[in-house]
């Protein structure tokens, strides 16, 4: 019995789309599942002191750079965002309601999100457009405009960035292996060889 | 006629020590030149607002596992050091000093700089140290010491950090390829891709 790859990550983080298109295939080869965590940065990073990657000086200006040429190096489609970054609150929280009501539409949304977001040209900080994303899959869109709207949604997602963050998460992608902390999309080959070795 | 890949660096800097001992064997197989660079993180800091890895709030603690770990993925030896991080201003003219008048030796310092600091638990922060990583590669102790109580060495490694910040340098590693910036050891399959490909 194995335990799941964790994947916590924001909807609106590149590096995050980036290795959410590559850490299932790497999860299959080992026999692990991948538990899904979408949390928000901003909500993090209050707790943390951290500060959005592009609106650090110099780093910023590398970062659109390297999020391209990181998705050209992985063979993944990539267009930067018009409007970056943005509220993933809407994104994040409907993940969480089809995870609980409708679990085989969860994964497919959330890819689904964040083609829209890093390659279509779809802004998801819209309620409208992450309805459309959910109803896509499946989902009823009166029930999850209405489950959105109301309080139990918002504490589910608080509870979920209140634990990363007791787990150390800082970031996104931030991912554990078996308690191992690993962060970042240039993290999956050390992910890779961990799996393959069993830590190392 | 190729141009070298220039690689700036703390020598302070874990993740710079780690591309150090593998930046030459890429350079080499793409017949390549590497044009080092040291220079001081602490003054690129002053100018970026940055701040050291193991000082930033919950990602010091990550950095710490993930330097050793790093280490261990790319089969380098290493050793945190005690006293981390430390000033490398000795180190960092030392190295100027011999580029300009015993250039043979400039590179082995560096390298033998690197390995005693972050492998074998020397303190590179004291001169004493690093005069005798400098004879040690056929330095002449006396000539180096009055060198580096002078005016001159100050003002190449200033001059060195300020042309630095002016190409965007920000951190350790910092790479440069044909003008294409790469950041971070984790870098170094782009860099060799890049370098097979032609740009990517």
């Amino acid at each position: 019995m194995t335990t799941p790859i964790t994947f916590y990550f924001d909807f609106s983080s590149p590096y995050g789309y980036l290795a959410s298109e590559r850490i299932e295939a790497i999860a299959t080869r080992f026999g692990r599942q991948v538990d899904w965590r979408p949390i928000l940065l901003s909500v993090v990073f209050k707790e943390t002191g951290g500060t959005p990657l592009i609106k650090i000086p110099f780093k910023g200006e590398y970062s659109l750079r390297d999020f391209a040429r990181s998705a050209r190096f992985m063979n993944v489609p990539y267009t930067h965002p018009t409007h970056f970054p943005v509220s993933s609150k809407h994104a994040a929280r409907t993940y969480y309601w089809l995870q609980e009501h409708h679990p085989a539409q969860a994964v497919a949304f959330l890819h689904a999100t964040y083609r829209a977001y890093f390659s279509a040209g779809q802004d998801i900080s819209n309620l409208d457009t992450v309805l459309d994303l959910a109803v896509a899959q499946g989902a009823d869109r009166a029930a999850l405009n209405e489950a959105l709207a109301g309080q139990a949604l918002k504490e589910r997602l608080q509870v979920e960035c209140a634990t990363a963050l007791q787990k150390g998460v800082f970031g996104s992608p931030f991912m554990f292996v078996d308690g191992e902390a690993f962060f970042g999309a240039d993290r999956l080959p050390q992910i890779e060889h961990w799996l393959a070795t069993g830590g190392f």
